[in-house]
């Protein structure tokens, strides 16, 4: 599905009123590292980049900023648009289809290609192989797309860049990512944000004070832990602030943090049994 | 299959009438934790619900119950859509689909996304990769529906919250549910009622005393004991009260419990041993 | 497939003729444990029924006869309609379909939900995970069925009750019942008549006298017990009303015998030298 | 593919000529056991028959022979329809299907219907299982073909039989025929004629004379005998044939017996070895 | 795909024009063996031949001649019609299809049937079980093509043949011919020509000299010899026809034979290894 | 996907404008043996081509200098088309399809059939078995391409080659190219250039100076010995383009290195913990 964020109506123009698609509030992001220069440097050299690391740890909330962020930079309005790649998407999907009620609705990679701006392909691993062909010549020293059924060849302008992520961390083998397509792209790592960043997020977002903001962090930190020994994924920034937002709701921390933080994470009995044992710490 | 409670006749608008779709009359539902106070603050904060749980405790009962008392505490007339996910569900059917006698019929994410209420999603480990993009995209905290076909997106109203559901026990390994679906839910575990509530259960759903309500829960409960002996799954509630059924129209209770509580849950021979040694106990 | 036992013409109103349906004739069947007081009350209950057992044991003919009972002692003309469970039938089929030259084609579960009667889904562990789909629907305690097509919801009558089979035998482990299915359904145990009864059948089916009868039933007894011994399945009593007709038509014992209950039920060589021993016995 | 003999061109009534589809030479064929007055009787009783053999070794040219002795016996002209089973057919193609130039093309299991003879279903293992519920309704001893397309049900006439064929020999696991199926029929075992029976009959397709048959066949004998040692199926009568024609067209006896008898049935070197120690024997 | 050598243009009767399809030229073809006499008897006799060797040793050019010889000998014009075997070519691909633009277009099996020649089915253990039929139809000795779209039943001349190829050296083994197709044919061994023929072959399709051929034959002799010690398939007479060319053009012999007959054959570094053993021997 | 370089506008002619797709400046490309003459003689003698090599390694790029060389060497205008194989890639798309507009639109075959030129199937061992019947007839020593849609058969130009390529390293065995297709082409191996010539490729891409572009040179040599220890695949010379545009762009070389040269090219941590070593020796 491709999808992006919309804030004003305009002209529909060919199926897709693209204007619609691009940032205009700034979102709430707080830089680790030296991701936001890396991906400006990128972007001005049009080289494509990769989002790698876990679930929920902030990679579309950086690639939307980063919007947001070039565009106001440059007093632009680029679109950003998303393809949440999967089983279904394929080259026709992406380049676009004639109706039946007549005319041409534009793919995803035909408005990224007619206009620029982030074409962003999360979970780029699930695309399928007719997909990356695609994904191939938008990404090679020529950025093109071919689209046959128009009979055309566009040339993405240089204000387009290809953003894709994937979490390398518990996809399945059939899942990988190939080393043709891999080599396309700069790779940054993402992870959880550091203790003091994580915790203003949660407050940002969820409205508890810094007290409690610290307290889920830390719990956090021993589910994280956990992962060593055998949990497939640690609880996301995400899941912090649905901790958050229950407890600002009244729920108490305890249970606020079971059903936020133990229990999504995983079905294994073991597993589970470790979680309780950080809940008890923390809530003896 | 998208399906939802009925009770009264509306003017059609868009395919489905959903007025149709909210439950009027008030479920028989018997709160056994703080599932309900959760609930209704996710409800509130727009936070994804996911209910775990083994077959027949009461999971969907629950969401009927949760859509009922949402209207009537906020004297409003949401509707409860359910999807009861499988292969063959997709993201056109969640969305909608051009009628060849014109018009377009709204499919119960749409419908969902037009109205609000609850998106009741049944088994959603069952469900193809492609329908995880609309679930995505309804459980970000953008809360959108982009419908390409209608050259539209639609925003989820305040009072729309997805829930769903899956059985963690026995489901099959290429059904596991994906870190990037599970972590965008907080969710509640399900486990078959305490002793009491499940026999007020029993004889409110079969009109059995509450004698023979005990005995049928005795049993159940030395059935589920087996569970950690190899047998899949334990008897459900429903299961019991298919025997109190039975036993209240003139079936003896010994036939009633084998046809009822230890033929449906097993085919293997050393289990069925099991069972019939239960039933030993309590009918010798 | 879905089928019907017909015996008169009636007016068509849409697609099939409903009323051709019903059993007329009392099939012929005896009883043998308490199956048809239990279908019975599973039936005044609306309690759906699963028939466990091996092919060609009565499950089928059972339901037959039940239909016609349940018709006769009511007084009432409500339809069995059979729908042998595989790999093609989904949803649709199920539902029904507009036909190009106009019109609606009912499937089996709209006529079932139209009209009541059985709804006999025979080898339901081969049907498609979205043809459960409609199974759930009908044997959910809200009993209805969702035709998104005709955009209307149909209740099915009290009359109505889904009745299934499976061969919980040899089916393979991809085709297995899943918990969500099976606890929806009280189970009735089916295994081949006892002696006397089993005789009774084979005279019925194929003219021949008592001796005869009693001389195939033990060798049939004799080749069931081989099932211990690693044969798949013992001889039906369909494959003993065969021989029963063979002999009655002039064919030698040994070799009506060999054709009916030897070489139809294995290729494996050493269960068929088993199988030529028990021959032996009967005819040194 | 429905295949059938033809012999004179007859007006069409729906489709498919039916007329053409009789046997009218009386096709060669010796009786080597009592298969034909089982399948006689067979046919009078209404009985399914499965013919199990290994390849060429005579199951169709029975099939053809009994065809033409049915139809001289009873002064009738019933059709010899066949169907030779794989993946890609399904019930429609049994059934028959609506012609975009208007008209239903009756299916060869609608031609049986309609007009009795034997329905062939060569290696019946590989059929769909779709095309199983066609089967087994035609087998049941209700027999009928139910045909929704055209809303009607058909009743097979009395002068209709079923005959089905495979071989148990080699065919892989997935296409084990299921137990369900296998007990509707009787089943008669074939194999490679007895020595003087397969001379007349090479004797008979080739032209040559009693000497070189007789060489052919003890050549098949040993050839056969290495299948207790691993090769996967021995020569076949048809192969016998076809080295006979060779010899009787010039070739020399080795030469005819090395490219007809042992490099068309194995690719094993080890197979291939012991069969050319079998060649050295006879042609020192 | 069916293809065929083509000489002149004639008018097209129904979608494809005949008689452009036969060899009008003699191809280049020395004889190994008896292989020409075998063919012509079986032609004769009309037994299905088919060809086993592997990848580039002669089948196709074998074919050719034959298919221009029987042409040449009997003065007429017949064709040969070669079919590609793969997943994508069923029954209707091979029998013919009513085009949009109105009328038939006969397949390549519908082609043959109505004008005899050669069906030639390369790699014939790569055809779907669907096209296996039509193949069953023409072995047959009733030898006729069933089209139902058509509603007509072909009869294949006497001047008809079918030979089909396949390369028993590496496919895999859901690709093994199964037993009911094999013996419908005689089955000619193919191997890589003996030297001294195989060096008139270079010679003739390059154009190098005889001690050049003769070289490069050494090296495939060894190359080959590998072959026992794991190398997949040894170097065809192709590449060595190819490594002719590229020497005959300039191009140093070590090099050329490295391109042609080391690199195409193997990407296994052990494999590869011993193949730069081999090219030592020959330029230290 | 079929794509081609394009340069100028040219008229339409059937769907594609071929002339479009002729490489007109001349590509930078640094000849390292004598892969240039190789491919020009392998073109004059109508010889096939299989490039072999790692990701990123140049095969792409020699192709595009190839085309440019032989037009500029003729003096002629060829086209360079490229098929980027992959499983949705059949007969039909490479052949061409008739358009619902009216008219055939030329596939990327037929282009070359019709145009003569490279056509250049990139990843071949991923093309789907019906796309091989394509690719086999036109490196047939015949030449030609059948187009049944169109009813006729096209011979390619002298002046046609079909250039193919692959990475042997890391596909997965069932992408495996057969020995009847590898034994179609000669094959050149291709590797990382020698150490001078790849140090020039990265100044001429990058921009940077040749001390910075010796030590991304010098760093990638370590990388790729960690290949022997089991990395996949070693960083390619488009990702030291990628570090030389970071570098020259201003951030800082470590943090480039790590991007651009570790990140992309493995998930693993143990490999990534040698890639961070070979860092460390460069930036302590």
């Amino acid at each position: 599905m491709a999808t992006a964020t919309r804030n004003k109506e305009k002209t529909q123009t060919d199926g897709f009123s693209i204007d619609t698609f691009s940032v205009d509030e700034k979102p709430f992001y707080v830089e680790v590292g030296n991701e936001v220069s890396l991906l400006e440097t990128a972007y001005r050299n049009q080289i494509p980049v990769l989002l790698k690391g876990p679930t929920g740890c902030g990679k579309t909330r950086f690639v939307q900023y980063m919007s947001w962020k070039i565009n106001h930079d440059s007093k632009s309005n680029l679109p950003l648009i998303t393809v949440l790649c999967n089983d279904s998407i394929d080259e026709d999907y992406l380049q676009g289809r004639f109706l039946i009620s007549g005319g041409f609705q534009d793919g995803p990679a035909l408005v990224f290609a007619k206009n620029g701006g982030i074409l962003y392909l999360d979970e780029i691993n699930k695309a399928r192989s007719d997909a990356h062909t695609v994904v191939y010549s938008l990404t090679d020293d020529r950025r093109y797309l071919s689209v046959p059924r128009l009979g055309k060849v566009f040339k993405v302008p240089d204000t387009g860049i290809v953003v894709a992520s994937y979490n390398p961390g518990y996809h399945r083998k059939t899942q990988d990512l190939e080393q043709s397509m891999r080599q396309r792209f700069i790779a940054l790592d993402f992870d959880y944000p550091p203790a003091k960043i994580e915790e203003d997020i949660i407050m940002h977002e969820s409205g508890i004070d810094a007290e409690n903001a610290h307290l889920l962090r830390k719990i956090a930190e021993k589910v994280r832990n956990l992962k060593e020994q055998g949990l497939e994924e640690g609880a996301s920034t995400r899941l912090l602030s649905y901790a958050g937002k229950l407890i600002h709701d009244g729920i108490p921390a305890k249970d606020a943090c079971r059903v936020s933080l133990l229990s999504p994470i995983t079905d294994d009995k073991d597993a589970r049994r470790g979680l309780e044992e950080v809940l008890k710490i923390f809530f003896p």
